[in-house]
């Protein structure tokens, strides 16, 4: 085989065979095959496209190209979640102990975040002493006793996505349905759960811009899904403002707890119950009750106290501190150093998370490369969030920076002159709009 | 500037910017630019497309990435023709000495052969004594002496042309009309010719395999010519057999010196005729005569011996031997080893050049890679051709190898074959049709 032939099937828009994709992905992982014919390949795909029998198997081949987590000794169906990527985005946190509360196990194996999203273990990494760096071969031992476990340290999981993914990254072609759709299915079918959510997040701080993209990747999702034999739902949400009251580390991990104790905002509690009762159902431990039954019953747990006493275990099993009443001690609080003011009077139409994120990023909540060290207090809470009415001078959100930051006071000015870009106003009140816009399987 | 944006902006099939292209063209000739950025750009590029203002800008930044070669000491206007490549093609060392009979100077800068067509540097130097590697400085007392020179020895033209060119050979990315036409087009700017007829090959034998796709690509270089500047003419000429009697590197100037003796072809005249006739007037050398007055005088001069003069003239001028007559010496004779008879009866219809390119190329005739040596003495002669009426039996051809060959007999067999392989028949004959299928300008 000859991967010019390769190349030139798809450059004609030939469909490929599983021989040629398991021979480019193998090229790929070993490196046998040159940088410059992954890239046009990559291309010519980008461009060509590919049908779901040829993303379901360059899927699996992504998949076998390293370990495969056996998570066969889990009691019951193993659950994951994953989510495209938002801003202001918690749903994990809260919905690993939700789901534990029925039975399900979920073993989340989580990235650091990169850009203008959060990373899942950099907030739980905000609780003084948890540990997201536990060794892989423990991982057996604290899903039986708890049923859940998170992890930054992944074992080598589809590595011909990390080659592919660093590649397209720098040769313009991340934006590609079948390339999306496998790099995230190759890593959750490698991940060993056997049942999936997916929160496909669209709008301006999502991945996806638009509705109708969002809808293409998650049908794409789905039909690899049934052809790999892995029970998937996409859940579309809407991130066109960021997610929740606040965004940074330390911020929502403290909403997670407001959440957690019965005080969440509806969009957060919206997500988390949808998601939780798709994966309740697919896991077979919805005691017979129905979609809405198990929503109200998800957020009955969230109200009692049910889910808050399995993260409370959660964050203790992985090393993590917690005062009498539960709540997490922090290696970072916020401390509000800036009021940003509305510059306008009306109605809030929109809050552009994509320069949420960045705001956030400046005030040192995120990364912008690898190695930057990140301030686990700095994030931005939300006073006035869409569909708010407010008058001139009304505070819109405070920017926040930990105890020992010493962020220099021009950088504050300068998110605040970002964040006045972020909000959009009329005269008149936008229509309301779930922040779920579909659920599709 | 950012490659990336570069790449993105033609993903997205959006029309790149001049300093975009110059940015391009920059980094490919100084390595600044990675092998994965220039392939998955030119793979947008082949599936995007450009326009012809980008086509003219790529050209003209691939033409300055190098040396101009400065022909303004040259008396009127030099003028330069190119094939885009055919089985037995012989038509630059008929055509040189035809034009300077008119007093137009030509400065050929040519390549060696490589895969299955012949290279007219290869074949000059099948003459004895023929030197093809003189030094681009003494070019300029050459052209003053005779108006006409022909090198392999080309100097630092279009340095960024050979990046793509080998980049593109081994990323699927070939085939693409910009990249062709601007390929070619950026080399013959360089060449320093102010006028110039591209012979546009198409058929079996050629790069272009349908009218069509020829009709694209000279429509193509004459919009670049026109934006560029250089007075530019289109001949597309019909290669789905080889052209004239033989395919070889001795025999081809053997049927060269035929042709300037009065006793060439007629398909080789037609194309020799109509493309000196164009470069004479775009030369303004035409003497007020029109193309057919001015293509029967170049007619007559391939007959009366005023073209084989200057031929002489050009042999003797880069060092090469000729007897008495005029007929140069070889450094090699072909000895016809064996000839291929008709296995069946009937008209020939077709013989696809491709396969009697690859054949010769099994003879010795040319080469498979650079370094590889090449026979002079070896070839095909034809006896029938398209239109001919044979029965099973008559001779087809014969396959000429040097006399000092050592080719296995094996191998005639094998080249036996492929020769069958390539003749087609049909019990009716065939519509007679023109070598020359269209003049474009």
């Amino acid at each position: 085989m000859d991967m010019i032939d390769i190349i030139l099937d798809k450059r004609y828009g030939r469909k490929l065979t599983d021989e040629q994709i398991a021979y480019f992905v193998k090229g790929a992982t070993d490196g046998s095959i040159p940088d410059y014919q992954l890239s046009s390949f990559l291309m010519a795909v980008v461009l060509n496209g590919m049908d779901e029998h040829e993303m379901t198997s360059l899927t699996l081949a992504m998949a076998r190209s390293g370990d495969i987590n056996d998570l066969s000794y889990v009691d019951g169906i193993p659950v994951d979640k994953h989510s495209t990527g938002g801003v202001g985005d918690k749903i994990t946190p809260i919905l690993i102990p939700l789901l534990a509360s029925f039975g399900v196990t979920t073993v989340k194996l989580s990235g650091r975040g990169l850009g203008h999203t959060g990373g899942t273990v950099d907030k739980f990494e905000s609780i003084r002493g948890f540990n997201a760096e536990i060794p892989f071969d423990k991982i057996r031992d604290m899903v039986k006793a708890s049923g859940m476990f998170i992890s930054g340290q992944t074992p080598n999981l589809a590595p011909a996505d990390k080659v592919l993914y660093s590649l397209r990254d720098v040769t313009g072609t991340v934006d590609s349905i079948p390339l999306i759709a496998s790099s995230i299915m190759s890593k959750k079918i490698a991940g060993g759960a056997k049942a999936l959510v997916l929160d496909v997040t669209c709008g301006s701080g999502a991945y996806m811009k638009t509705e109708e993209r969002a809808r293409e990747l998650a049908e794409a999702m789905i039909k690899i899904g049934k052809l790999a034999g892995i029970d998937t739902c996409c859940v579309i949400t809407d991130m066109d403002q960021p997610l929740g009251r606040c965004v940074g580390n330390t911020l929502e991990m403290q909403e997670v707890y407001e959440v957690l104790t019965g005080r969440g905002s509806d969009d957060v509690i919206q997500i988390v119950t949808t998601i939780a009762s798709k994966l309740i159902t697919m896991a077979s431990k919805d005691n017979g009750m129905n979609e809405e039954e198990l929503k109200a019953e998800c957020a009955a747990r969230l109200k009692d106290g049910r889910a808050l006493s399995h993260y409370v275990e959660l964050v203790l099993s992985q090393g993590g501190s917690v005062n009498s009443n539960g709540s997490p001690l922090y290696v970072e609080y916020p401390f509000e150093s800036m009021y940003v003011t509305s510059p306008e009077s009306g109605y809030i139409t929109r809050i552009r998370a994509d320069i949420i994120g960045k705001a956030s990023v400046m005030l040192g909540a995120g990364r912008l490369s690898k190695d930057d060290t990140i301030d686990h207090g700095a994030g931005i809470c939300f006073y006035a969030k869409v569909g708010d009415k407010v008058k001139r001078g009304d505070r819109l959100c405070s920017l926040c920076i930990g105890e020992n930051s010493k962020l220099p006071d021009e950088v504050l000015y300068d998110v605040m002159d970002l964040v006045h870009e972020a909000y959009e106003y009329s005269d008149s009140a936008p229509e309301k709009s779930s922040v779920i816009i579909d659920v599709l399987s």
